[in-house]
């Protein structure tokens, strides 16, 4: 195949200071849990990414001194020379493939508490820290500034050792000192570095200026910086100072990286946005500057990329979690296989690792973290070991991807799927509201697997025992999902509510096919992901009468870590759902429920004519205990072994793929990375 | 000195199975947030606790299997033959000083996400994981049962091959798998392992008999039980189920370590429980075993300790937190010393570091975690450099450590306080309900500072900066602590709330000197740690009309790292205070405050005559600015500097006193504790 001519664009060097890039698929600094604590895994996470055609390939933010840390949290360090190694590491990799590799130092200040070296915080003013730990930054004076400089310059001079192209001068996402000295509300100093706008950004064009100087001969230096913090004019926006700073400052760096910020509206997920959701905010730079600009919007349309560039908003197309999803982005664009790209879903579970402390995983990159560990490559697997036939019962996520896996490996591959519609509970939960792009988890799929000679897929095909046996495939894979449980049993409730079966309760199962609940609905969600938040949505906006009770403090608690919960929330109320956090739900009745406060056990009682428990699932186990005794290769994959997220059910898909036919693993499946014990 | 005699039974030896304990000090497994991940400073924690006196000294929870692991929290791990080096390191500086090491293998199941392995969770049911994660355990099948004995055999067996004596099997805090399979409302079999508790108990008194089979010649086996959910008939009680497993296990483990269950019933702060706390519930235990009885209370007397032993309740004093908070606790009592133990206060900020995922720290020991990576010693410090004398500025935590630590180094040292009382912020918060084992903190060093002839203490001694430089001391330590704000800045503020200055304000300060505020009281959180809680609950004992205002969902938010978060609320909420989540405070007039929702910026008005903010608090500078340029050794120290926690002000005191005299350390001033870089 060859490249649609209309992409050539694409694949121009730019130029950026004393460097070029080969192309404009430029990899902006990410988070990925594995930093300084899984460095191999980091390292070659990276040079897959460079493999894969990114130009630029950037670290995540990578602290530079133990004065200003984010333990637990897992980023990268370059605290001294004994950093330089790892590092050195990563950039080896990205050259290897012709990549520039880029660096973002970052001192995080009052973003940091510092729990691990113990050192006070400090910042433009003497103030808590935005991390709800009980510590307050102090107010640096000129011999913290110019020690800050220095961290700066000595991080600068370390990165070029180690051998970095692209060196970042950081002021993004609220979370870097150099953006706090920014801000008009955190800088309330009344020196030099405080007042106007000019003094403000004094410390931003120092640390420039220094970094140009220590290494700009041979490095590039980038400014990462937010130009809009979505406050309106409460704080930093794209027409008010953000546009300024960019003025005073335009020809200053080698590349302008610019954002919105915080970090949730960096980053904000598929529910709440659409692809090229900042290019409003961020047009406005390449107007001001000759310098090369980059900027983010979840781009997977190569269409969208190039029609960016030739309308002169953007120079280098970033991405982050695009780059997450298919590390070949680059490459199948190139190779004229638009079609092959796995395409990112904006589901943020990726984000959630950076707050979990662990490493990073993908909803649609199963190999992600897995490089170096497993020695899993995102694009290529290893051929089968035997000419085998394999049955996989269930279109789902798991299915899908262990039948895809399974067909690149050459394996002879039936899948079959009861329902007329490929997908499973990913076709199922993107028809809720704002999931549509969640679709791509089964599109990518279908698609592949339609290229593949070697994978017959049947619709309309549900199986029993018998009928699987019949098929004498070599090895029967069952991926047939999970079920809402509609007893209330889950993390509050370990036995089944009282009245559950007294015909007010409704499934999400039922909800999700369209049945329409009667009376005042109460939702109880005791899942805490994002199933409850869905359903009270899409019924609010169906026009019931709709609250939504649960446990935790605030809804769909768990999506904090994919910094959702606060548009949820505010969507839910704004929609008129009433909520009811901190009670569980303890008793059923036929016009009524039962709530009980999780402090004081007090009881209360609300309307309900149909109750939606949203607390577990349970897999679907018929096939499984009819086959159990009868089949000789026979797995479950996916939530019909364990409900899981679709990120799980990938996973576990692509793994049995990876693991048929390969000698069986005892131990630890993966290589570790352990610290060097000393010996004393 | 020499030791008391009534203290002798507790410098017993006692026999656990083939080992023999020197005597009845045991430290209990406990988290310390280093573990795996910083293992030379673990090993050299725990060695300090051996040379302290603690005649056993065991592990925190240890990961059999990365099939059951934790992370981002930071426990051992035994997953395979790579670890024993990391825990024989421990097993050897325990050895050392003629200790007894102990191990607790733990397999997590539903209590563990998997994250970092992304293997599927399981237990005796198909249910959600305790965690909030969104993942489901798989139920175990009998091949999973095997496996799972088998997975202790091998960790047992690699635990002798260390070098253990006491060998753990786990089934406590509603934490692990053994326990799981218990619990009648978790293990729904109907197999032979579930059902009645006889079938229940059958995989616990496996995986006992299996270790002592494997390892039992040489090793003593413990079982951890939690005899007691404090669930009343609805879980394991002690006059229950809990009695009626000891007795069908009763003579089956070499040793019973016996508590209450969850972790926040084992390790109830001071706030919230009395030494002692547990001992109804686990006194039944030695009526029916003949093995020695572990138990725990937060002990530090040795009277009660003595009375323990004496009146058949225990064999050996358990402990956690009050050996974090004095090492050598043992060799204290042993060596007639009883007033020089550092008693823990019993405020958990050590607990917060297994949540948070970095080495414990501890309010009255500065020096736990940093015993390896700085080299410094609970009890030993350098002498000092030079013949010099040291003026410090406030008897706070901070100015009473350092003090005490340069006394201890042999400085001439005087200490000078405003007020007519020993203790600062220390001495204030003790007074406020349920906190005055916090004194503590100062009893402790007032006492150590009384028996110096070096240091000299000077109450109601204010003094002014020409009184500070008259007194021409070598070094000056300013320690002069911090106010607690009244403008209303903090997180959620960034500039001043309108109307802070309108009269209705009260601050932190004035309600803990006394003064009474007038009509409707609101206070408005935006800590999150204890102190407005703490003010809410003293006012609303004293009769006032209180409402609790803060943006995040739950009062004193940050105290679900000190497991306290729901009694907190709890007693809040039984005291009648009003509180209102998830609103910032944006107005003060006269007589109400406008409230602001989080999500929706709707405003609404509540009555308030007097408005406390709890934010943040303002270092006291006075003295500094006035001395800056004029002394030649300037330093400040505690909250001061930045106001913190007691924790941090103690810690910046000993820090201090460390580190006069020395060279100044360029760069990381501990060691760190890297992973090793793969090749390739």
């Amino acid at each position: 195949m060859t490249r649609d001519p209309r992409f050539d664009v694409l694949f121009e060097p730019v130029k950026i200071g004393p460097v070029t890039a080969p192309n404009r698929f430029y990899q902006v600094p990410h988070c990925n849990g594995m930093g300084h604590q899984y460095p191999s895994s980091m390292a070659e996470m990276r040079g897959v990414k460079a493999e894969g055609g990114w130009g630029v390939v950037n670290t995540e933010e990578c602290e530079i001194s133990h004065t200003s840390e984010l333990s637990g949290a897992i980023e990268s360090r370059l605290w001294d020379d004994s950093d330089i190694p790892v590092l050195a590491k990563m950039v080896d990799k990205i050259h290897a493939y012709g990549g520039l590799a880029g660096i973002e130092p970052a001192h995080l200040g009052a973003g940091a508490a510092n729990n691990y070296s113990r050192e006070i915080p400090m910042g433009p003013a003497a103030r808590p820290i935005d991390l709800y730990e009980p510590v307050q930054a102090r107010r640096m004076d000129k011999a913290d500034i110019k020690a800050f400089r220095k961290m700066h310059v000595d991080a600068a001079i370390r990165a070029k050792s180690a051998g970095f192209d692209i060196v970042y001068v950081y002021a993004g996402h609220d979370m870097t000192t150099l953006m706090h000295f920014l801000q008009a509300d955190r800088n309330d100093r009344t020196d030099e570095y405080g007042g106007s706008l000019k003094n403000r950004v004094r410390l931003l064009r120092e640390v420039i200026e220094d970094t140009k100087d220590a290494i700009g001969d041979t490095c590039a230096i980038a400014v990462r910086l937010a130009v809009d913090e979505m406050l309106g004019k409460g704080g930093i926006s794209s027409d008010g100072e953000g546009r300024e700073i960019i003025e005073m400052l335009a020809e200053l760096p080698d590349l302008w990286d610019v954002n919105v910020s915080g970090w949730e509206n960096d980053s904000a997920t598929s529910r709440f946005s659409d692809e090229g959701y900042q290019t409003d905010y961020i047009r406005f730079v390449k107007q001001i500057t000759t310098k090369p600009v980059v900027g983010v919007g979840r781009f997977t349309s190569p269409d969208t990329m190039v029609s960016l560039v030739n309308k002169g908003v953007l120079d280098l197309i970033g991405a982050a979690r695009p780059s997450i999803a298919d590390p070949f982005l680059p490459k199948k664009i190139e190779e004229g296989r638009v079609e092959d790209i796995r395409e990112c879903i904006g589901c943020n579970i990726c984000v959630s690792a950076d707050f979990l402390s662990h490493p990073m995983r993908c909803t649609q990159n199963p190999t992600m973290g897995e490089e170096w560990r497993k020695g899993w490559h995102p694009e290529r697997i290893a051929p089968k070991t035997a000419d085998e036939t394999v049955l996989i019962v269930g279109a789902g996520p798991a299915g899908l991807e262990a039948a895809r896996a399974l067909g690149q490996r050459g394996y002879d591959v039936t899948l079959a799927e009861a329902t007329d519609t490929i997908g499973g509970r990913v076709h199922t939960e993107s028809q809720l509201p704002g999931l549509s792009q969640w679709r791509r988890v089964a599109d990518y799929r279908e698609y592949q697997i339609s290229q593949m000679a070697n994978v017959a897929v049947y619709l309309n095909s549900p199986l029993t025992a018998d009928q699987v046996l019949e098929f004498e495939a070599d090895h029967i894979v069952l991926s047939t999902g999970s079920e809402w449980d509609t007893t209330g049993i889950g993390r509050s409730n370990r036995r089944a509510i009282l009245g559950h079966d007294a015909g007010t309760v409704m499934g999400v199962d039922a909800i999700c096919a369209g049945e329409k609940p009667t009376g005042p609905v109460v939702i109880f969600d005791d899942d805490y992901y994002y199933m409850a938040g869905l359903i009270a949505e899409k019924l609010r906006r169906e026009g019931h009468d709709v609250t939504y009770v649960t446990p935790t403090p605030d809804v769909s608690h768990w999506t904090h870590n994919t910094m959702e919960q606060s548009r949820i929330q505010t969507r839910l109320m704004k929609l008129g759902v009433k909520i009811t956090p901190l009670h569980t739900l303890t008793r059923i009745s036929s016009n009524h429920v039962d709530l009980t406060c999780i402090y004081t056990d007090a009881v209360h009682q609300i309307p309900c004519a149909t109750l939606i428990p949203v607390a577990m699932r349970n897999p679907r186990e018929d096939l499984f205990s009819a086959l159990q005794e009868r089949a000789t290769s026979l797995t479950r994959i996916g939530d019909c072994y364990a409900p899981g997220t679709i990120a799980a059910a990938v996973y576990g898909g692509h793994r049995y793929a990876r693991e048929l036919g390969e000698p069986a693993v005892t131990g630890v499946p993966f290589r570790r990375e352990l610290p060097l014990l000393a010996d004393d």
